[in-house]
């Protein structure tokens, strides 16, 4: 419970001082998502490194995501994925809902705008662990109702 | 394990994030120490809320004191603070003799002058906690010789 609000808590400060830090220097809305995106992707890689020391081998990709879905998800969002989906060409979308970062969030319409900026780290930190486990590709997010929420991952084929 | 390890990655980012964006606003280093330590303060007002609320009401200062040293302390970094004195006039030292954010860094001097921003949020978690227990203070950290750390926790009489 503690370190689930430490890295709650301090998602939040990273956030607001990204924010803030871009409101002095003018930065736009996009580049403020961009830094935190690139702040998970770091994260993102040194986490998957320890995670699968110990772990076997993957088949193939569908198995990669099978690892982010149960195993990376319930360690960093105290969760598995409820659903995993794939067109098997290379898209996937893995569906939580019940999503941590905005479970302290009010339901219903009204933050909907700020939702992106709470996704923002975590796409990057998917990405990140993908990228280290050789699967390039593109993360992104979607929320239609809180808190429930949509990782679009589109697999960059090499 | 998996907690610990993104706390301590996200914390990373933190440093360099701000150090980074203070490179481009020519922002000198002492502002980097402040801002670490106000982000601190604010993690550290919220997670003490958490820690404290099913805790009995406290005796004194000191029993603060040692329910920082014990329970926030293990909460946070994974272990006890090793030694607490006081001078019984306001004034803690707090040693830890292997401090977790200083542990992944090489010991010797090599990286002595860098310690401060690796110190700096931890000082504000332990403000910020105090803080929100009614005690005020300035807390300040040194290093003689990595991973070993001391904080001092001097008490603002109100």
């Amino acid at each position: 419970m503690a370190d689930e609000a430490l890295f709650q808590f301090l998602h939040n400060e990273l956030i607001q001082y990204v924010y803030k830090s871009a409101e002095q220097g003018e930065m736009e809305n996009g580049r403020c998502i961009t830094r935190l995106e690139n702040m998970g992707f770091r994260v993102g890689q040194g986490l998957i490194e320890r995670f699968t020391k110990d772990t076997a081998r993957f088949k193939d990709e569908l198995d990669v995501m099978k690892f982010i879905c149960k195993d990376f998800w319930t360690s960093v969002f105290k969760k598995q994925i409820d659903n995993l989906r794939t067109n098997h060409q290379g898209i996937y979308v893995l569906q939580d809902n019940k999503f941590r970062l905005l479970a302290q969030m009010s339901g219903g319409k009204q933050y909907l705008e700020h939702a992106p900026k709470y996704l923002a780290f975590s796409c990057g930190l998917v990405r990140g662990g993908l990228s280290n486990l050789g699967v390039k590709s593109i993360v992104t997010a979607e929320v239609s109702t809180m808190p429930a929420c949509k990782f679009q991952i589109m697999i960059q084929k090499m």
